[in-house]
């Protein structure tokens, strides 16, 4: 079957990008001795996972316990759930993936560290936590090197706690910032907490410039297997690196200048990230997807000489790949146009 | 159990507001003596659409095929879907539901029409078909009434399709636009190819302004079941007209002036709709939720005096709650705060 038969909308990817994608990034960080460690926010599929292990990750990185669970279940042994855990409910969910030694968390307030440890209570295990860092980005994070310090020592004094480093999501093109901060986080820590056994920077849009931060001992990145159009307008990739797709059809030519798309914001999403348009024609480049509704796209063909016909089929390179995963069921793989495999989204939808 | 012991993020919807919502949009078109045929599109859920019928509603709009497909299966008999079906395949799956008299569909270009026809040969059934009529919104539609009539006249003199009359989704605040579009089509077409059962017309923001548009016989609309923000800005609701907010913990208080949610794009989505902020905190209306990344809402505090701590749950009242119903697996009920049923959101993706 040719992707081009597949009922539209559809959300293709093309695993000979994928593969080449996972083999770039990987190679990148195999060559500066640090480790790889996919985030699987992008993809929410075990199979693709299970591709960047074998191709040498150190382990996957996850958001929420509730897509921690999925890829446990599937044997990802070395996860880290780069995310705040506050309520019992969840603790308790961690406690049982850190009694079977497969889960690394984060925390940057004491509030956090308080129900880790209160969750732990009578484990015979210890739940590795790093301290989350705001290195710029302006999300969560502790705000100072000394804070960090702080309240890593808080952790290692708290039962059923380990220190286990530091992480950050940077601001991208942040590298120099990056380095000061958790350098100098690093070496306070020393003395009084012992070495990090983790320090973790992450981010697609950075990750040829992961070497400005020598410190770090492995990196996170998830849009990089897909990429999308977001990633071409900063420059790192090209239109042919982008592995996923969303395949529409036209289904109204109103006027000359408008053709109607089969996809809106329930597939495309409404993340703009800055750009002109809600994603890229990939065969009419200069046409401007204007609007969406949520099951229409709206094209302004006027930029465009070449138009499409009625009942066309056009693959979209969306904006931000990662909440189109979000939104379908299944994702359509193929090699060259030729569909070889279908696979759920097997955490979408995990937010808890 | 209440509201505030549900693990978050979750979508919550208020049922005294829901029934409230439903009876008085209801009263207003049994009122005007007109049809109110609710779009499942907010909501996506076989129950909420019950309790729309048991209103008197004459029937549910759809958007998607697999859509109508989870309504029709649970006995819903008069569905229009207002959407072009150009794929044999979809065809296929609309005949069906046309054998059991169930579906009218739309079509605004030759090309529907076409292939619509050729969908039903051999079938003894007569689908019904709509000219979907673009009187300025700017998406879907024939551009002028004569082209409506040109239109009208294809579907009555193609085998297997019966005309049923006219279909907009307007601007808001359009209705002397719908009106004179859509009596002047309906006047053109009188003549060549009878009268129109059905002249729809719809959306929530100008709900109350239909009677501007005294030639419809039916309304359609989604949101006014929910309501949000959008339709707050707009004056169209009140805050607490809104049945469904989004519970969410605060995870970090990074600074004294953010605080960080456990919900980003994944759940409350990236519609902005024109306002500043990706949603309301209902209980802190002056904060702004400032940046949503995947799993992530930034709260910008500074506006606001009161301040919520480290593990408080808060409500937020969405931009855009279509979108956030297709984002959920699930919807919890409550009355007062008291959880009182949860329901899977059956329709959820179904974007074919």
């Amino acid at each position: 079957m040719r992707t081009l038969d597949v009922e539209t909308p559809a959300v293709l990817v093309d695993l000979d990008v994928v593969e080449a994608n996972i083999l770039r990034a990987q190679r990148l960080f195999d060559g500066l001795g640090k480790g790889f460690r996919p985030h699987i926010k992008t993809h929410k599929i075990p199979y693709l996972a299970r591709l960047q292990m074998q191709a040498g990750a150190v382990g996957i990185a996850c958001q929420k316990i509730s897509e921690t669970e999925v890829f446990a279940a599937d044997d990802f042994g070395d996860v880290l759930l780069c995310y705040n855990l506050l309520s019992a409910e969840k603790i308790a969910r961690a406690r049982v993936l850190a009694e079977l030694g497969q889960i690394t968390v984060v925390a940057d307030n004491a509030d956090v560290v308080a129900a880790l440890s209160a969750g732990m209570a009578g484990s015979t295990a210890q739940l590795r936590v790093l301290v989350e860092c705001d290195t710029g980005m302006g999300r969560c994070g502790v705000q100072s090197p000394e804070a960090a310090r702080d309240l890593a020592r808080l952790i290692a004094n708290s039962k059923g706690l380990r220190f286990g480093g530091l992480m950050t999501y940077p601001k991208p093109d942040d590298e120099l910032q990056v380095q000061a901060f958790l350098s100098a986080a690093r070496d306070l820590c020393a003395p009084d907490v012992g070495p990090c056994d983790i320090i973790s920077s992450g981010g697609t849009p950075s990750l040829d410039k992961a070497a400005l931060a020598p410190c770090i001992t492995e990196y996170r990145a998830g849009t990089y297997i897909y990429n999308d159009r977001s990633l071409i307008a900063r420059g790192a990739c090209a239109v042919s690196d982008c592995a996923l797709t969303v395949l529409t059809t036209v289904v109204s030519r109103p006027t000359p200048d408008r053709a109607i798309l089969d996809a809106g914001s329930k597939t495309l999403t409404s993340d703009l990230f800055g750009l002109q348009g809600y994603g890229m024609l990939r065969d009419y480049p200069e046409a401007q997807i204007a609007g969406l509704s949520e099951e229409h796209g709206t094209v302004d063909l006027r930029p465009s000489l070449r138009r499409p016909k009625i009942g066309e089929k056009v693959h979209v390179i969306p904006n931000h790949c990662c909440p189109v995963s979000n939104l379908t069921d299944r994702v359509i793989f193929h090699r060259r146009g030729e569909v070889i495999r279908a696979e759920d989204v097997a955490a979408r939808g995990c937010v808890t």
